[in-house]
Order: structure tokens, then C-alpha cells, then sequence
């Protein structure tokens, strides 16, 4: 005999799918649900839906948001001569948080794996290669301590280098095998300020 | 500066508001989400908002259902006269899960909690000795052996002993396959004091 009906399996099944959640957490997140109340539930489903509507890739940075330009790409503050390498938006938000950043971004969507089958062409590299062409001074490469991250990090650095644009790549400070989003910002801060030559 | 846009940080607010989802797998599960396609995000939501609507508490035992009675309550093969009480859904499912309990349950939606200013009009006490005015044969308190758990157990006896029904309560002690040395003490002296002969 099915435990549940339908309905709470369907739930279930769709948080599953979800990152990082378990089958016991989308139990657990599938009874709170049903007992929110109905103006809460809307409240979910209508976040869900207008962020899915009205969010798209910067034009320029590949972040997410919802203008045309971010608000980093938008700002005459930022030194658009730099730009820092990340493989997606958290680490854009990791960096960003620091306050110290002056530079803007340019987001890859993920990271070159071999054993992923993920190559140059599945992340936003001919876009970065593109920005190029303008007046770029630095390229600061903070892809993660990971194998995925350095082999990206080479890519990107034979990519460019011939071009003559400065290619840095920031310090591992970063614990290897750490991910960007889960450091904190002293030693964010740190591996920045540490990045040496490519 | 604000990192995200304003529909981003809605949805990660809304979604970091669930049960177990923290800050960071709020924004892991909603940079998922905008990414996933269109089609799976309605599933989503369609998936939200219909357990909302059709899944009501069942009227014998108060399990959520998508029906007036749950299908346990409504088969012909389960014991109608041993009810097994539990905190919640999830626990219910628990046992349920292991295929030999041939009883039905009633579901109290939580336990007594002083501390947490829970009392038993809070939970579906009331509904389960409504129920006792049937045929009744045994009471199984099956609430967790927490501090709530046992208050409640306690409650629940003094409650309905007096009504001459059967009131029994699971056993604690050592988990099978668990290692003594990783158990606590508590345990171990309910394991101790609930001795069985060999």
C-alpha cells in the first residue's frame, strides 16, 4: 500500500529533484507545505514562477539577473578593465560580498571536465574571448582549487595569453578541493590579493 | 550593491523559509531552478499548488490524504481496533514502511512541550480520545523517546488508562546493529532497565 497519496508523492518527488536535497528533506519540506498557509503556498509558487519569468544572463558577465545589464556591469564605479573569472554566480556573490572587489565578472556557467564530457564549448567561454576585443587590462582567473577548476584556469590562460592581456590567477589560499562559496572572506580576500602570474 | 536581483532574492528568501534549507542551499536550489526548463519549473509549481489543494487530514486518523479517510483507515484488512499513536506523518511512514504493523495510527500533528508552549489542545488529543468511544481494544504510544515524546506518552496514559483500554508504549534501547560505545547513556540504562529474559 502507497504511505502517501498522490499528490504529497508528486511533491515529494519534484523537492527531491531538487540540489541538495535528500528524500527525508523533501518529505519534510513537502509536509510544511501543505500545512503553510494558502497565502504563503502562493507566495512560493509566484517567487518560483517570476524568477523563472523575469531572470536572464547579464549581457555582458553572464550573471543572473533581471535587467539587461547587472548591476556590477551597470555601475561607472567598477574598473571594467578587469575581469574576474568564476565558474558561476554563487562565487560571483562569494567575492562580491567581500566589498573589496573593484573590478566586474565574467561568469563560465560551469567548468571544463574531461570526465563530465564538459568541454570549452558548454560554458560561456567564446563570450569571454569576445569581451577580449574591447579594453581589457587584467583577466583574474578564480575558478576553484578543484582538477575541473585549474584544468579551466590552463585553458583560459593558453587561451589568452598570446594576446598579450595580463592573466593572473588568485592564490591558493583557497583550501584545494574547496569550493569558492563555502570560504570565508578573509581568506577570499587573501588568495586576491596573493594572485600571481599565469 | 545588491549581488542578486530582486527575483532571485525573493525566491531564495521564500525557499530558504522551508524546513532544513539553509541560506546557501536556498541559493544552490533557486539558481537550479531558474535554470531548470520551463516545462519542469511548472511541474514544480503545479506540484506545490495541487498537494495544496486536494491533500486534507484524514478523518479517522488525521494523516494527510488526498481522500476523506486514508487508504489504512479505509482497509478492510487492518486491525480497526489497535491504534498506534504517533507525532507525525513522517512517523507514521516509518512504520508503516516496515510491512508488519497491521493496526492503524492516529497522528497528533506534534507533542505536548511545555517550553515551547505546546499543549495538548495544541495537538490532535482531543481527536484520538473521540476515537476511544469505538471499539477499542490497545493503545500504542509510539511518540519519539525525546522529552516531548515521554510528556506526551505520559499524558496520554494517565488520560485513558482510567477508560480500561490497553495503553502500551514502543520499547527503547539500544538500536539494532548499533555499536554500545556510540550510545548514550540514557539509553543504555533504558536498555538496561527494559531487560527481557532469555
Amino acid at each position: 500500500m502507497d504511505m502517501y497519496s498522490g499528490h504529497i508523492n508528486r511533491l515529494i518527488e519534484e523537492l527531491a529533484a531538487l540540489p541538495g536535497v535528500g528524500a527525508k528533506s523533501a518529505q519534510r519540506m513537502a509536509f510544511h507545505i501543505i500545512n503553510m498557509p494558502q497565502q504563503r503556498v502562493e507566495r512560493l509558487t509566484d517567487a518560483i514562477t517570476s524568477a523563472k519569468a523575469n531572470v536572464r544572463y547579464c549581457k555582458e558577465c553572464y550573471t543572473l539577473t533581471d535587467e539587461e545589464i547587472c548591476p556590477v556591469c551597470a555601475s561607472v564605479k567598477r574598473d571594467h578593465r578587469t575581469i574576474m573569472v568564476v565558474e558561476n554566480v554563487r562565487d560571483l556573490a562569494a567575492y562580491e560580498k567581500t566589498g573589496k572587489y573593484e573590478g566586474v565578472y565574467h561568469v563560465l556557467h560551469g567548468a571544463i571536465s574531461p570526465m563530465l564530457g564538459i568541454g570549452p564549448n558548454d560554458i560561456k567561454l567564446k563570450e569571454l574571448i569576445a569581451r577580449l576585443e574591447g579594453d581589457v587590462g587584467e583577466v583574474i582567473i578564480a575558478t576553484n582549487s578543484s582538477l575541473e577548476g585549474e584544468t579551466t584556469a590552463m585553458y583560459i590562460r593558453k587561451l589568452i595569453k598570446p594576446a598579450g592581456i595580463r592573466v593572473t590567477r588568485i592564490a591558493s589560499g583557497v583550501p584545494v578541493g574547496g569550493d569558492l562559496e563555502y570560504i570565508d572572506e578573509v581568506t577570499l580576500l587573501r588568495a586576491l590579493e596573493g594572485r600571481t602570474e599565469l
